[in-house]
């Protein structure tokens, strides 16, 4: 952490600043300049996050150079991290796709999403048995029933299950049914929740938060993370912008930016990232153009009858359209993977 | 709900689309004009939110015209709803501040902040025991520690007390020593949450989300309002935006078009609106010209050594002053509530 | 500005920033602490932000401690400016009011209008003879024929006018029948703009940009100050934000904001604020109690018949109503201002 | 145009409204419901923008179903409108690289871009010779000076030159000069610059606003469309949103969506979406993918020692190895092309 003083800061100040920093068992370099003294403070600067050194007399700005979460960090390690989804892969290299619909309707309707996720190529089954609803008129999931359903369509496909997690009471239910628990948008920062799925040891799919920042989303990630427990797999989903012609502004940049910044691997979500079924394939292309290792898409065999998000789900054939040209481009992205330099 | 066609539209088109408005038990206005047909969707539309009509073929727009939200709103309740904290009246046109640290850090600095905060005139305590904080490597808060020290001190010096709560588990434990229940920022849309403090009967004080829509705010009331037991408090905190010469974007506005909409009381939060504490005292002001019916500041004995949010927090010379200016305002207020027209 | 350098930082690294920095006439001090070394380089670094010292190998990061801006702000001129506006005083303590149509319609219009804002208590007239619109087939002005008329109707009344300049070929046009030259919100970064305006002597109200920040505002500001001969009057409008249920999201914390870094007047724009009439009475209330210097609003004798921004427009009964509701608040402020600590 | 009356308007609030309606030389259909009434306005309502029909007593929302540009909507024209840039086309299924520095800093520095550019495969040289900078301390570019050495330096190596215009004075300098006039994002709603470069012919660059919608964007187009002469090719540079790990926010999305909306092509310019060199060539292959019609970069034979952006700059060798890349995806997206449905 670094402690400007300004062009007037007396004596006494720097001293009491430093006095400070002294009790917080920390080092102090002091750079007197021509007109301006810094201060360097050494240490574990990590839980200094809370010292309001900017009201102190005298400062004129301070500037924290260590992150505040370390084992997500890229830094801490130095490998990527490949999550092992009971033999699917994360983070190997490969582009992993996860499909289904929004919402489990019935056994009869993941089924045949099943059935239509994996002829495109999907490993992974999603859908929500409990669904987060801006309105609590809306419909909330089918909840234990839906979680049967999926199991039981994934297992007859030979598919993994990823599904939401909304509460620390759901946990263990959603455990004995889901491969991934699923964060949702909204819960990002819901900390007591992220801790406890964090003692799970099953692997994390967290979403990027509404409005999250990319230093935030890796601070939440270190949530479950310091529970030594359960691999992460970041989701980007688009964020909240002013513009609406889409229902979130995708924010692709975050998959090469958190590929450099943490170890865990990381899948685009081009469904909720656009919010109109016609955007979903050519950002699917982009995503795997970004480096991304996998995406999570919606599909509904009748997308205007589906009970959620119909407006941003793939039928069949458009589906296995897109996932024809994804495979053109995860040919392509192989091709320059091993590109000799 | 208004269905508009596009003027290209074949009568098969018209027809799906009516035939599905009418499963839904809606009965169906057709308005043929001379290029384009028109249809109006009359019935509880308040579940049709997950009905994509849009990605019918021939439908260009759909325009939702009801809420879906209800005992939250004006319409449905046209008075006031005056909340009454076991005696302190939110609501009632008068101005009712809270005051208090952003955390409790033991027994004596929130009996100082209470009688710092009862000096300037504040009648309800605040004070985080369970605080949520973006890095886990951050204090967390005292938990029923802290619980016990702030109603220790309210109740020393007759005020009342409001806290966040973070979880289902902790609902019983904040309730016994809490007469508002805070939900904070980060748990606007924590949907199970929002559910069971509904069911405490106490006041629920919802901060707006980082990044929540007016929209979105009054139907997270809503989650509460069904449950038919506590009355809500609406705060307003600030919002995120790409300004960063302030912590968050106060958006006064929403004080007048909340009370619009809802017949719920508004206060609003300088602090986190502004998050510097020099920018406090005039937000304060504005806030009570604004209309709203009260806030909630930050103060520390000591701000420079406050345990988090110190640079946001008001010192007792800088709280008396405001208060000064504050109650100048309200006297102010009063007048223009009685002027005739 | 500040260098920090990473810990695996070489000497051969370190002395190639070093060197740079001595190239560019900056003293450089060198801090070797433990494990990091810091530089602070000493010297004019205005011009610096050109410098890409963030890309130099072994370099963490680069942090600016001077403002790009010198004129614009309060260290450079400690003292407030007040403006004078052939009379009418902006910045003085007192709260000026702009009132006035969105677009000036036709002499008659711009009578009436006139003579309402003088009537509540409106010194200079508002009114748009050139408008910048979205889209090119909207309504685009009356041009010189409406600033004769604004012009007449002011004289008429005894007020000053203050009217938007939208480029560089008009400026005389509008100079000559103006006292305030306004600058839009989408041309706030319209440079070659601001240094014409800047030449002409007369104040200019400069709009904060659509999504401008802080920072941006002062620097545009800076254009017009550097050719030493307008003074500037900040208008805070709002700013894009997510939130749709305003037309911007009014950023009040702006007020006392600028007051600080700047020491030119601000005053606030509460009709484009929020973009809802009925939320203008208390906005504007709201900006007298942050401690603006005054505010501009939009008034029409006829709202529903406006040619331009009617929705946000008050009509006579309503801008009544609101002065003397902001009448009781500036006297409020009076005695705020009195207060002796 | 639809209005929603509300449930209860009176019959002489409906008949204000036709009133005004016809008035208006508009056909109003009348559609009668069990509990509301819902008007349909038949003509040409595309400058309707400007009548506050919001605001007449018993509407309770207004709903435009017409667009406000029609020149550069796909509806009007159909097929890709293909830009012929002297003998180079944009929109016609290939993908064209712009390459070249921020700012033209001499002669020998703009012929060593003009080398590695297209020795990279780039056919349109970029670069500033006119810079719009946030403060006017920064270097402002070499003017007419810069344009004579791009000029020279394109010729000679067989390319094209897009520059961007800042002012209407300077509009015959540069397009005596450049092969494309670039808008940059701070102009876009400069609504008189517009116009006057829809005048020359020349092909204009459009870039998106910092914060322009999809809309505005679409209508500032318009501006220049109108004038009937210059074709447009758009240029996504990122939007401004609360994230600050990347400068802008990349709005991929933007692509798939604009083809969708309008004929005219579109590039990407992955520099300005992330600001941060090492996101450049991820984020050009996601524009591949994405559909754009090409891409614009910044790239610096010494990013160290550019005047301008170094930051974002790639030297020759991440330009070489980003082509690669680019070269195989472009292949990808030809096979994509080609695939039979």
């Amino acid at each position: 952490m670094i402690i400007i003083m300004n062009a007037h800061a007396t004596n006494d100040q720097i001293e009491t600043v430093i006095k400070k920093a002294e009790e917080l068992a920390l080092t102090v370099q002091v750079n007197t300049g021509s007109n301006q003294v810094v201060l360097g403070l050494i240490g574990d600067t990590r839980n200094l996050q809370d010292v309001a050194f900017k009201i102190y007399e005298g400062v004129e700005d301070v500037v924290r150079i260590t992150n505040t979460y370390k084992l997500t960090s890229r830094e801490f390690h130095p490998d990527d991290t490949v999550v092992d989804v009971d033999g699917v892969k994360i983070g190997d290299g490969s582009f992993v796709t996860m499909a289904g619909p929004c919402s489990i309707e019935g056994l009869d309707q993941i089924r045949e999403c099943a059935a239509i996720a994996k002829k495109g190529g999907a490993t992974i089954l999603r859908g929500g048995a409990f669904k987060p609803r801006t309105s609590p008129y809306a419909f909330q999931g089918l909840e234990e029933e839906g979680l049967r359903y999926i199991r039981q369509a994934a297992d007859e496909y030979g598919m993994k299950v990823i599904t939401e997690v909304m509460d620390e009471a759901h946990i263990d239910m959603v455990a004995a049914y889901s491969d991934i628990l699923q964060i949702g948008a909204r819960n990002m920062q819901n900390f007591k929740l992220l801790s406890a799925v964090g003692k799970t040891g099953k692997p994390i799919g967290l979403k990027r938060g509404i409005s999250g920042t990319i230093s935030e989303w890796l601070n939440a990630a270190e949530y479950i993370a310091v529970e030594g427990k359960s691999p992460i797999i970041f989701i980007e989903r688009g964020i909240r912008t002013y513009e609406t012609a889409t229902r979130n502004t995708f924010d692709l940049s975050a998959v090469p930016l958190m590929k450099k910044l943490s170890h865990f691997p990381i899948i685009v979500d081009p469904s909720h990232g656009t919010g109109v079924w016609d955007l979903v394939p050519p950002m699917a292309r982009a995503g795997v153009a970004s480096g991304a290792d996998g995406m999570i898409v919606e599909i509904h065999p009748d997308p205007k009858n589906a009970w959620s998000d119909g407006a941003q789900s793939l039928n069949e054939k458009t589906y296995m359209n897109m996932m024809q040209e994804v495979d053109i481009l995860v040919d392509a992205m192989q091709q320059i993977k091993q590109l000799e330099r």
